[in-house]
């Protein structure tokens, strides 16, 4: 999507260990327009997908989530951050390894909102070495769902996670696939 | 909002301790269509205000502001949650008591997204006590900011938070103003 890497190109900042600040308008702060139109690009890829419910985890997921579940007119359901042991039994849950913050969490879905009918859409902000995608996969597993596919604003090619879900035959779309970054250079595959 | 109350009648769980559940179609499941009019209904609410940025706290603020944000074009930040005391000096901080949680947290805004050329309108999901809008009423004064007003989906009116906020002068719009309610009935104000 032109539009979203030239944003990036333009605001977004390189810093030491992969990290890609783009806060100024898809986290924490959003440009409205930008994210409508990301939304209806989602759609547009997955306009033949039977989707019925989108799913994606706190926090700086819920904006794209709810663009695409707007345009694609289904409902968005958010899965839960949560780093307690003590998990429910009504609830489908993961763990998931975050790099950025070097450590464990759980992701969690009440078992009210995800069931074997279901046909998901997994949307995120980031892909970088896929670990939340995996606990949204196991989640939409749990419930015996049927997954679609994943959509992401911003792929970081580099650290593999897509390809590694790719690979297993999971249809992952990045509307920006960074290739490789380095401060001042962003260049995508 | 006529459709608000009417799915918080058909959908809302009451339980002990004056807590409400609307899971099922504003928080932790959204139905994107009711987000999408609700957006329109706050647009609708302060068309006149000059408003150009709205401001709202993660998790559950998110998908409600940029409904309203996409309605109004304008953009969306939304303050992060933090235990940490340990604030960076380059951001606005306020810190808020939750009631539902009884404990104290950090909410935190980067200088970059809040100055004094903006015309705030903050928008939640809930409004109880109305500590987080107080916390984010700090940080639109520490911006020396202008603030338009506030903007929530569901009021619970027998917590007067908003009531306070209304009694200082603070525009407060409820798209749902719960005025009492028990297990199996909820009474509109």
């Amino acid at each position: 999507m032109k539009k979203l890497e030239d944003r990036i190109l333009a605001e977004g900042k390189v810093y030491d260990g992969g990290i890609l600040k783009v806060g100024s308008f898809l986290n924490q702060q959003i440009d409205s327009d930008l994210m409508l139109e990301i939304g209806e690009e989602i759609k547009r890829l997955y306009l033949d997908a039977g989707v019925t419910k989108i799913l994606t985890v706190e926090a700086s997921g819920i904006a794209i989530a709810l663009a695409a579940g707007m345009s694609m007119h289904v409902p968005v359901v958010f899965a839960k951050k949560n780093e307690s042991l003590n998990i429910q039994s009504s609830v489908y849950s993961a763990s998931v390894f975050s790099y950025t913050h070097q450590k464990l969490y759980n992701i969690v879905v009440s078992e009210e909102y995800l069931n074997e009918n279901d046909r998901i859409l997994l949307v995120d902000d980031f892909l970088a070495n896929g670990e939340a995608l995996r606990g949204l996969i196991e989640l939409v597993s749990q419930a015996n769902a049927t997954l679609c596919g994943c959509a992401v604003a911003v792929e970081k090619g580099f650290q593999h996670g897509g390809d590694g879900l790719r690979a297993e035959g999971i249809r992952v779309e990045a509307l920006a696939l960074v290739e490789s970054m380095k401060p001042g250079e962003i260049i995508f595959r």
